[in-house]
């Protein structure tokens, strides 16, 4: 353990679409598991040890962990880029070679600046949700900010329906949720979305948004879909900000659209900055993403856990407890 | 003549792209030909009339005339969208129904409000570039300026050419130019161009750009193909803004390079006040757009004009010019 | 009444600043009242009755009502700044000459589009705050979002306090607040402040917030006070915003700061399109405005009322009861 | 010298009016020298020999020197506001103690980063220009981009000269320039300015620039006289950016007149990534800073140079020539 480091037990570890892809299918697009690696990077812990020279922190202290560890040297890392750093080391990705180990286990030695306290009253599987918020929160930030504004949500897994309660605290004017399973769209409402559509069985109630060259100020596809987005430029307005969270392949997309509606399709990726702000809401109740926890099981059992959280009609976010001892 | 209008006699007019597309196809994309219709939409000429309650003209008085008559009432109006106006009459445009008229013909009625003089020195036939250097300056607008950036342009024929010369006058630091025929690139690097890329023949030339997940601050793609938008994302820098110029069809994009290196497409469509400001730069010489003009024949020759401005291994932009009397 | 306009009984009605000073200084600055002037812009209402060309109201629709009427056809408002129409008709301003009428009365005409339908739960008292939130969220679009920021409030009058209610949703992370009273303090930490710091008796309260050139992303100086705005450039960090809320005098400013700081210090004034979002957060109860409200009289006790507002020991919002059938 | 440093022969050194400041009055604002400190850091020179991992510089290389040494760590470095840096070491500054000393010396010990190579047709007098450049770059960025817009620079001493050579440059639509003398008048509208206006003899000149609540989109204000800022208040348009260049005291502003305009007064201070841009524009010959060397001294006549400095009406930039060798 280096000086500036810590010794920590993990409590619970979230698993993620990408944590399911590695494990199903070797990798996702270009990215292939050429080694064995460790997977996980929503995760929560305990302090067991503090290095010589770190401040702040004491053996108890619970913290929400930040997989984010950029080089802080390269072009991106000094202008505020951390997260396209050309050296990233983020926990359990296959991109780089050798691979970065993931979180998934009982203990990790972390860098303090990693380490986010979590108030008494949350507990740390709610801390380990964390790192899904702080994608939402970060696209929101790609977004330009949604205060006042009307907003589309397309895709309400665990990542889209956290976004959603980010978006509620952003200050979000109204807020439509769409997905093809009622479990997320259920999950939607409760994080704040104002009205929820079944993109399979109610597909015509998109249309009355259609009008004026359409309607959304905003509007944030989390599902990866090609229909999905292109449902999306039917009702974006124009100039609109369409943000396309999370992984997808290749789509093909109606360019005539979004020149003449100048539409502004942006990507997210991950997060920096935004860690901190996920733990201080989450901290201080602002936001509460307790709905989106669908299943907690030991890591005994996760095997099971991976086959649940597979499983999108009964499993949002499935986490993995990894000690006897946290603090549900 | 109302008495805000006034009567111009139409000195030149310009071939652009879209004319070509009504002329040889009936139109393009979704949009067809569905009554008679006038072309044009790039044209200067001289005030022969004003009426009751205009001021700040006289006869004789040489104008660029804007094609953009917005409503000035919707809410893009209200929001300064323009552009986008739902009520737009833009010169020469099948979109609505009835289309509206273009201006190519020999004399014009229209609002004072579309009227900009143009200053002594500059001939008529470079103040009907004025319209294509808008829709330049707009995409610039669009990208959010490129002060000290480092800039790539793909597609060079004229609307990609004057969009250099804006960019130049806009502070880019750096322009590369590519285009799949050597007479736009000589025109592009007349207009300002560093570095000008055969993409036919010189394809590995791009490849010094991929470095460090890519060099360019910014993307104007203007040739409207996909090999060049997927060149584009390639080269682009994370967080970089690829702006789509011109009207293209269904494209397949890579979603997930878009989403890892957080690209921001964006599409760029005519313009508004752009206009008055390519005029000031035309009137005061701080944009230079004779390298774009090929070839300037006499209405009675329109239909060789037309073939002419279809052959882009020999022209850039080809103007008709409708008055005996007016000054090139 | 016009085919556009309706009829309109008053509802409440709150007592601005604004309205403080027309009626115990006869103006504020350099704006002094010359004619006979009603007072009053912060009104709801109930509809009477409808012109002939009016759609989606009826006869008892509860409503808030925009003071702000611009012109539509200047420069401002054809680019989206309708606050600073030339030609603006704001409800009791004596800046234009002949002033414009206040809405302190019984009965009102008014254009369809100042109409902002109120939701049952909600009181109409409430409604009328939706006049100074706006305020508040122009504000908070004017310092560019506070998504994530630490945010310091100077002065937590009637604006102030709403406009914490209005960063709290708009997602600022931390969020201070300094008056030199406890009772706006009081409403502050009610409207959402996580920290409340009496100015005149706490003073070094602020200092831990000097540290490495300033902590706060964001300052809203409500006080108008020279000794606050010059406390919040010693905690502002670097490139932080400082907007100016609400009208000041003269005050001397440290360039030197400002400028080795790059401090933007921002004017905000009225609002326009924040309007119809601060209803729909009242609405939906995103925002809750009822803390603000310290006392509501009949119109009768309108002397009174005025009285009161001016005393800040006992008073933050003081509103007049224009009808009894009013639903307070 | 380490290992990715370079040993460099001073060239070119001008004199900056901080410069002059710490000469005739031992500092200025809070800041006051302390110990002994050399001046200077607007400097050229030239490679004499390289640190052993140093690469892409030989003996012999001409080079512009920047002054900014950011420590690469602190919160405002790894935010890409490396301006502002906590552990700034900027040449010939008394604001930290230890002072930094300064670049006006023979020779200098550099780290390989501060070195930007100078164009064959570049002399190293005009390279040192590099540093003056680079702070009207920055204002330029800080008031978001000038493309199209109509502006105002008050004071036009070499700093705002040199500014409107880049507002030129970065597509300024027309550019206005004021001051109380001819020289610097005549120096503006070489580097490009399209008005001049002698602020002491034609005070009325900008009364027409007051129509419609203010005509400027954007001021910069780099006379830091009381005077000059409040007339630009009168002629920004509303919404405007008034960038504040360079340091001023305690000035009196009037809030009222920020706030009803929503005026948008910035600080502006120093540069980082804006110093390869004035590079690569002095390079290219997109911009050139000739009109503002108003004198050239060797070093042996380095007290002559600073009088001649300060005495405005025969001087804008004095340099001091360090080495006989220098190619002028």
């Amino acid at each position: 353990m280096g000086e500036h480091e810590l010794l920590v037990s993990v409590a619970f570890g979230g698993i993620c679409g990408s944590d399911l892809h590695y494990y199903q299918h070797g990798g996702f697009g270009t990215v292939r598991i050429k080694q064995p690696m460790a997977l996980g990077h929503e995760v929560s812990g305990v302090v067991q040890a503090m290095g010589s020279k770190v401040s702040g922190f004491t053996k108890g202290q619970r913290i929400a962990i930040s997989p984010s560890r950029p080089c802080g040297n390269c072009r991106f890392c000094q202008t505020g880029m951390q997260n396209h750093c050309l050296n990233m080391r983020f926990y359990g990705s296959a991109m780089p070679f050798p691979h970065i180990q993931g979180a998934f286990s009982e203990q990790l030695v972390i860098s303090a600046s990693q380490a986010h306290p979590v108030a008494d009253h949350l507990s740390l599987s709610e801390a380990a949700l964390a790192e899904p918020l702080s994608v939402g929160l970060h696209a929101i930030q790609r977004a330009g900010g949604v205060l006042g504004k009307q907003v589309l949500v397309t895709g309400c897994g665990p990542i889209g329906s956290l976004l959603i309660g980010g978006l509620r605290r952003a200050g979000a004017a109204r807020i439509v949720a769409g997905d093809i399973a009622d479990l997320p769209l259920q999950c939607a409402r409760q994080m704040g979305a104002d009205e929820t559509i079944n993109l399979r069985t109610q597909a015509d109630a998109l249309d009355t948004y259609k009008a004026d060259k359409g309607q959304f100020d905003a509007v944030f596809e989390a599902s990866g879909s090609e229909p999905a987005l292109r449902a999306a430029m039917d009702v974006i307005a124009p100039r609109g900000v369409l943000v396309a969270v999370g992984l997808g392949g290749e789509i093909a997309l109606p360019m005539n659209q979004i020149v003449a509606k100048e539409i502004d399709l942006r990507g997210t990726f991950r997060f920096h900055a935004e860690f901190a702000n996920a733990v201080q809401f989450l901290n201080s109740g602002l936001i509460d993403g307790k709905p989106v926890i669908t299943a907690v099981l030991p890591f005994e059992r996760a095997v099971e856990a991976f086959a649940l959280a597979a499983d999108k009609s009964q499993s949002l976010k499935v986490q993995i407890a990894f000690a006897d001892t946290a603090t549900a």
